[in-house]
C-alpha cells in the first residue's frame, strides 16, 4: 500500500500574516536562508503558499490597497526545502533538481484572486506610461473557470502556475547579481535607451533590508542584517529560475533546475490561477494563494551533463523546462501584430520589446470597440490565457512581436465581420475595473491616433 | 454547378528568371506598380510564386551562392492584385481586405527548399556576430514532411505559410516609412546600443534602385528610376502586412489587411515550407517557391471600424490574423529560457531581444549535446515549428523569453534524463550544414563557457 | 464579494458505511426516494460521493473481495438533489437540466482507486469468456497522474469523470424501463443471439429489493418495500442519463438532463478517475471515491425545445452533452481495428458489439508481445485514456471498430519498428494483476491462433 | 540531391472510364489479379485514383444515377502494386507493410465531391427504414474547406483519407472470406435478428461476374471467368485492410498491413475528402477522385513480430494503425447519446450498433431543430468530422454509444440555450438535398414521437 496523499511540507495559514506562519517564509534570495522542510527524491509532497503579497490585497470594492502596497516586501515564498537522494545525500552544487508538478491549485475557502497594475510611481507596468493609475480586478472561481465583477463578458479555464520557482543561489551567483543589477542601476540610463521607451520605471531593484524576511533568520540579529543587506530581491527570473511567469508550468511541467548549493533549497510561490504570456500589468496574473503537489529527481552533474553557461562563468545558466500534457484546449484565435515603431512613430531596431507593446496597445484598443474600457482589456489580456510571441526577430529593421488571443473566453463574437447582420462591436459592458487616481507628475503618453 | 478549381491568376514559370515572367514580378513596395490581375471579392482564386530569391540559391553541395548573394533583389514578390467586389467596385482606401488563405504548397515539381544564414558582411542573421559563415541546408519534402541530407535525424510536419502578405502603401504611408527608417540609419548608432549588443548588422535597408524589379513598369523609362528611388525595401513588416514571417498564417487562415490604395493591391511571397518563431538565421525558413489559394472579402470602411492607428497618424496600423484549423499536433515540449543578461554578463533592461537571444543560445548548446553541430542546431531551430514566447515583460530589469522545441520532430529522446540506462546525449551525427568560409573582419562572440 | 467556496450540499464520511452516513446514499433509480439536499440555479455547490461499491473492494494485495462482491448492492449513488430557480420554483416534468461540471477529483486522503474483472458467475465483463478469474489492479494518484504497482511502466494523467448522473426516472418511465428489461431477460435467449457471441452473462438485472439502499426511506416500512419492489437498478445507462460511463464528462462539461419528476432529483455517483472507452472489464474505470462541483440551468421547457423522443412514448429520449476544455493531450495513436468476425470465425452481420471485442482482443494480443500479461492488458485498456470508435458500420457484412491507444502512457515505444537496432517487443514486465481462482463451469473460450 | 518530386506509379484519366485507363483498374480482391507497377521500400511514390464509382455520379441536379447505380461495379481501385525492399527482393507472406501517407487529396481539376444515401432496395445505409429515398449532395472544395449548395450554413475542413488501402488475399484467405460470407447469406436470416432492427438490407455480397473488373486479366479469357466467380467483393473491410473507412487516416498516418502474397500487392481508392465515424449513409464520405503520395517500408516477418491471429487460422488478423499529426483542431464538441433500446421500445442486449442508431437519429432530429431536413442532417453526419464512440458496452443490457459534432462547422450556435435573448433553434434553411422517389415496397420506419 502506498501512502493515499501527498506529505504536507510546507503548511500555511491564511490567517495569520506571512511573518507569523509556523515555518516561516521569506521574501529574498540568499544562500544562508535555512530550510524549512526537507524531502526525498520520489517522495509526493505538497507545499502550500500565499499570495504573492501575503494578503495585503484584499476581496474588496476598492483599489487603495494596490495603490498603496509596499513592493519592499514582495514575494512571499514558502521554503527553502532541502532535497536529497533516497540514501539522504543532498543535492549538490552541479546537479539538476528535476521538479515534477503532478498538481496543483487553489486553497481550499480562499478559491478567488486579483489582477491589478501599479500606480506609475509605486509599480508601474509595461503600459504604466498609458495606464499611470492603480486599478484592480476581483475574481472568483468555480472549478477550472474564473470571472470577474469587474471584467463583464468574460469566464475561461485557469492554466494555473506558480509564477516563483527556483533554487537558492551560491554567494558567487548572488554577487554576480547584485553586481550587474547595480551597474544597470547606476549607469543604464546613459547608456540604454529602452526604459524610456517602453515606460519609466526604476531600472532595477537592489537589495534592502526594508521589508525583508528571511524566513529562520531571526531578525535583529546580526546575522539578519548581513544577509538582509546581500540578498536578492524576488522580482526578475534569473540564473535560478525564480520569478520566470512562464504560464504554461502547469499540471504534469517538468522544471529542470540548477543546483548552486547543498540540499538545493527549493522556494516556491507567487501562485497564478492564469496569466497571458508577459504578464504584462505586472501584478497581472490572477493571484492568489495555493498549493503545489511535487515530485523531485537529483540529476547528478547534470548541469554539466545538460546545460552550458551563457556568459562568463559557470554560474550563467538558465533553467530548462517540459510543458504538461493538460491544458485548456482552444482552437480559435485572434492575432494582434506590432512592430518596433513606437507610438510617437519612431523607428526602433529590432527591439521586441518595442513591438510586443505595440501588439498589446492594437490588442487593448481593438477589445474597447466591443464594449470594453482600455484598463478592463488591458487587466484582461494580462491573466487571460493570451500568448505572446516573437515571430520575427531579423527583417532590419522591424522585429515583430504578436498577441493571440482564444477567442472562446468571450460571450461575444470579437472577430472581424463582412455580414452586417451579425452582431458587431459595440456593446456597452459595465462596471469597469476599480481604479484609484494617479496623483503623480511623470506626463502620460497619449495615443493621438486613438479614441476615448 | 460552381467551378471545380480555382483560377490561376499569377502563374510563374520557374524555368525563367523573375523578370523574365509573364505577369512580372516586383520586388519593392510602391504605390504606383500596377495591378497585373483582378479577383472578385468571394472568387476562388491561385497565386503562384517564386522563391524569395528568385532561384538564385541551387540544390546543390555548395554555400557560395548563399554567401555571394545580392539582397538587393529580395523579395521576388507575385502581384499585385486588383481587388473588387461583386458588383466591379474597387476596394477602397479605408476598407479592410479580408484574405482566407484556404490552401497552400509547394509548386509540383519543385518540392524542396533551402534554409540559411548569410555572411555576416552580407545580410547576417540573430546570431551572426556568433555564426559569421554563410551556411546552408537542403530539405526535401515527402509530402507533409521535410527531411535535410545536412541535418540528419529530424523530420517534421511543415506548416507552411507565406512570409510575406500584403496591400500596397500610399505615396504618403510610404513618405513616413523612408522617413522613419532615414532616421534610423542616420542616428540609430548613437541613440540605441541594442545593435550592438545584438549584432553588428546595417539598421536599415533604405530604397535603392540597384536590384529593382517593379512589375509592369519598364525599365529604364522615367517613371521606373522615379518610383526605384521611392520604393519601400520587402525586408521588414510594417503597417501593410508585408514581410511579417508570422508562422501560423497557414491552411484556413483569415488576414485583414488595410487598404491604402484603391484595389488594395495585394502581393504576396516568400514561401515557407516550414519556419520557427523568429526566422532567426534570416533566410531562416524552408524557403521555396509554392502557390497560395485565396479568398478575399471586402469590409467597407473596416479600417475605422477595427484597426487603431497607433502612432501619429490614421496610417499607424497594423493587420488582424485570425489562424487556422490544421496546424501539425504536438504533445511534448522542451522549454528553453533566456533572461535579459547577455554573453558578456551585462545586464539589460527588460529586453526582450537579448532574452530570446540567450534562449535560442542556450537551445543550440544544448543540442550539440545531442550530437548536432552548432550550425544545424541554429538553422533547425530557424526552421523548425519551435514557438518562441515572450514570457515576462515586467519583472525589473529582466525580461524572460523562451523558446519550445516539440519533441516529436527528432528521432531520439532529447529530453534529460534520471536513469542511467536510457539512451543520453552524445550521439555522433554526421554530416554538416554545407558552409563558407568568413573572410570579414568583425570580430566574432564566443561564448567562454562554452564548448566546441 | 462572492463566496469563496462551493456549498457542500451532500458530504460523505468515508469511515462509514453507505447506510451509515448522515445523508443517507441510495443505489436504486425510483421517483419516490426523497431529496436530501436542495440547490437553486446558478449556485456553484460540492457533492461528495463514495466509490461505486461503498468502499467493498479495499487496497489490499488480494481480489477475493472483488470474487466475492455482492452486486445487488451497487451503484451507491450521492442525492437526490432537488432544483429550484432563482425564484425557488421547482424544475418541473419536460424541463431540461444543464448540469456543468466546474471541477472533480479524488476526496482527499483517499487518493487512489481499484480496477477489477469480476467473476465469470459473478458479474463478469466484455471480455469474460476470454478473462473469467476475477483480477484486481491497484491505482495510486500523484495528482493527475495513476500509477499502479500490479501494471508497471505505464503512468497517465486522468480524465477523471462521474459514471454516473442522472436524474429521477418518473413512475411511468420506471414502469417502461422494468417492462422491457423484462421482456429481455424472458425472451431474450430465444430471440437474441449476441449475448452467446459475446458473452454469457445475465441479460438484465431486475429490481430486487435484496442489497436495496433507498435513502431516507426507512427500511422495514410498508413505503421501503414497495419501492424496492419497483426500483430499478443503477447498472445500465438509460433515458434519464445515470450509467452512461462516457469517459469525456470531466471539467468544463455540461450535460443536459431531461427532468421527469418535480425538483429533477438529481443523483450522482461511481466517480472514476480515468476510464477507456466501453469500460471494457465492468468494474473496469479507476474507480475511487470523490467530490464533483456543480452548477445547474434549468431550461424551462427545454425537453420539447431540444429532445425527440425516439421510441413509442415522448420518455423516450437521451441526454445530450457538451464535453470540456481541459483534457489530457495525446498527440500519437496505435489504432487497432476489428471487424465483425467472432473467434470461431463466424461472419456477423454489422455487428459493432463484435467488432470492437475483436479490435480489443487485437490490441491485448498486442500488447502481450511488450511484455505484458494478458489481464494487465485487458485491465489497462479498461481504463487509460483509450478510444473505442464505431469506424464503419454500412459496408455489409463487417461492421470495422477501432481502438485507440495513446502511445506517450507507456515507458517504451510501443509502435512497430523496421529499424532492428531499436528497443523491440519482449520487455519482461512483473509482478502481474492480483487475481482469484475461477471455479465456474462455464466454458473457456481460447483463441486458438494466439501464444501463452 | 533527391528527386523533387514523388514517382508518379499509378495515373489515371479521368475523361476516361475506368476499363479505358492505361494501367486497368480492378473492383474485386484476387491474389491473381497482376500488379500494374513495382515500388521499392523506401521509395517515395504516388497513386492516383477515380471516384469510387468511377464517374458514375455526376455533379448535377438530381438524385437518379444514385438510385439506379450499379453497385456491382464497386469500388474501383487503383493498383495492384508489387513492393520491393532496397535489394528488389519481393514482400512476402507474413512481412508486415508499412504504408505511410506523405500526402494526399483531390485530383486538380477534379475539386468536387458527392455524398448520397441509396436506395433502400439497391443499397440502402444504416438509417434506410427511415430514409428509403436516394439522395445526393454535391460538395465543392475551396482548399481545405468543403461546402455544399444542399446543404447551406455548414462548412468545414476535410480530414481527407482513403477509404480502402489494403494488400491482396491469398488464396487461403480468399477461400476464409467466401465461405463465412455465404454462410451468414444462407443461414443468417435464421439465426441473427440485428439485419431485422438496424434495416432490412441484404446480408453480403458474395462474389458475381457482373460488373467485375480484373486489371490485366483480360475479360472473355477462361482465366477472366475463373478469377471473377471466386474474387470478393470490396465492399466490407477484411483482414487485409480494405474498406476499412478510418476517417483518421490522413497525412502522415501509417498503416501496417499484413502481406499474404508475394510482392503484397498493395490496392487503394475510395478516396474521402471527408468522413464521419461509421459513414453512416453508405455513400457516406465526400467521395471524390484523387491521389495518395506514399512510402512503404517491409517488415520481415511482421505478422509474427507484431500481430495475433483472432480466429481459427493464421490468417484471422486486423492491419494495425498510427495516426497523423494533421488533423483539423475542434475544441467545442456536442455529443448525442444512444442506448441499445430501439426506437419501438424494445430492448437489446449490449447491441452497440442499436445504440449508435439511436444516437444518430437523436442527432438528426435535433439539427432538424435549427433549420435543417432529416436528409441533410443524415448526410451531413455521414461526412462531416463526427466521432461516433462505444462509451459503455458492459453495463447489461444496454450498450451506450456517442456520436460527438464539431459544433464549428455550423454558421449558428446549435448548442441548447438557457438565455432566452439568444438566438434559437428554428432558423429555416433552403434548399434541401436533391432526392429521388422512393418506389419500392418494404415497409418505412416512422418515429411515432418525431415531428416532420
Amino acid at each position: 500500500m502506498a501512502p493515499a496523499s501527498p506529505r504536507v511540507v510546507v503548511k500555511v495559514d491564511l490567517k495569520k500574516k506571512p511573518w507569523q506562519q509556523n515555518q516561516p517564509l521569506h521574501n529574498r534570495w540568499h544562500p544562508e536562508i535555512p530550510s524549512v522542510a526537507e524531502v526525498k527524491a520520489n517522495e509526493f509532497f505538497r507545499v502550500e503558499m500565499v499570495d504573492w503579497t501575503g494578503g495585503a490585497v484584499k476581496d474588496d470594492g476598492s483599489a487603495s490597497d494596490i495603490k498603496s502596497i509596499d513592493l519592499s516586501t514582495v514575494h512571499y515564498l514558502s521554503g527553502p526545502i532541502k532535497v536529497v537522494d533516497e540514501d539522504g545525500v543532498s543535492a549538490k552544487p552541479g546537479d539538476l533538481l528535476a521538479v515534477e508538478i503532478c498538481n496543483l491549485g487553489p486553497l481550499p475557502e480562499d478559491e478567488w484572486g486579483f489582477t491589478g497594475s501599479f500606480d506609475r510611481e509605486n509599480g508601474g507596468g509595461f503600459l504604466t506610461d498609458h495606464f499611470p493609475c492603480a486599478t484592480k480586478a476581483i475574481w472568483y472561481f468555480e472549478g477550472i473557470y474564473a470571472y470577474s465583477p469587474q471584467i463583464p463578458g468574460v469566464r475561461f479555464p485557469g492554466l494555473t502556475h506558480p509564477g516563483i520557482i527556483g533554487t537558492a543561489p551560491s554567494m558567487e551567483l548572488l554577487k554576480i547579481w547584485n553586481e550587474r543589477e547595480r551597474q544597470l542601476e547606476e549607469n543604464g540610463l546613459k547608456s540604454l535607451t529602452l526604459c524610456e521607451v517602453v515606460h519609466q520605471r526604476p531600472l532595477a531593484n537592489l537589495p534592502t533590508s526594508k521589508g525583508c524576511l528571511l524566513g529562520n533568520v531571526k531578525e535583529g540579529t546580526l546575522e539578519w542584517e548581513k544577509i538582509a543587506k546581500e540578498a536578492a530581491r524576488t522580482i526578475p527570473g534569473r540564473e535560478n529560475g525564480g520569478n520566470c511567469d512562464i504560464k504554461n508550468l502547469s499540471r504534469g511541467s517538468k522544471i529542470y533546475l540548477p543546483v548552486f548549493v547543498e540540499g538545493a533549497n527549493l522556494s516556491t510561490g507567487d501562485m497564478h490561477f492564469s496569466q497571458g504570456d508577459g504578464e504584462i500589468s505586472f501584478c497581472g496574473a490572477i493571484e492568489m494563494s495555493g498549493f503545489l503537489e511535487l515530485k523531485c529527481e537529483i540529476i547528478r552533474n547534470g548541469m554539466q551533463e545538460y546545460l552550458t553557461p551563457m556568459g562568463p562563468t559557470p554560474l550563467h545558466v538558465n533553467p530548462i523546462f517540459e510543458i504538461g500534457p493538460v491544458e485548456p484546449r482552444f482552437s480559435e484565435w485572434l492575432v494582434f501584430e506590432g512592430i518596433s515603431v513606437d507610438e510617437s512613430g519612431r523607428q526602433h531596431y529590432l527591439d521586441a520589446t518595442v513591438a510586443y507593446k505595440r501588439a498589446v496597445l492594437n490588442a487593448i484598443d481593438y477589445l474597447f470597440k466591443f464594449g470594453y474600457s482600455k484598463e478592463q482589456a488591458y487587466l484582461l489580456l494580462s491573466c487571460c490565457p493570451s500568448e505572446g510571441r516573437i515571430s520575427g526577430i531579423v527583417d532590419s529593421p522591424n522585429a515583430v512581436a504578436t498577441l493571440a488571443i482564444p477567442t472562446a473566453i468571450f460571450d461575444q463574437d470579437i472577430r472581424p465581420k463582412t455580414q452586417k447582420g451579425r452582431v458587431g462591436p459595440r456593446i456597452v459592458r459595465k462596471p469597469d475595473v476599480l481604479k484609484s487616481t494617479y496623483d503623480g507628475k511623470l506626463p502620460i503618453t497619449k495615443n493621438p491616433s486613438s479614441r476615448s
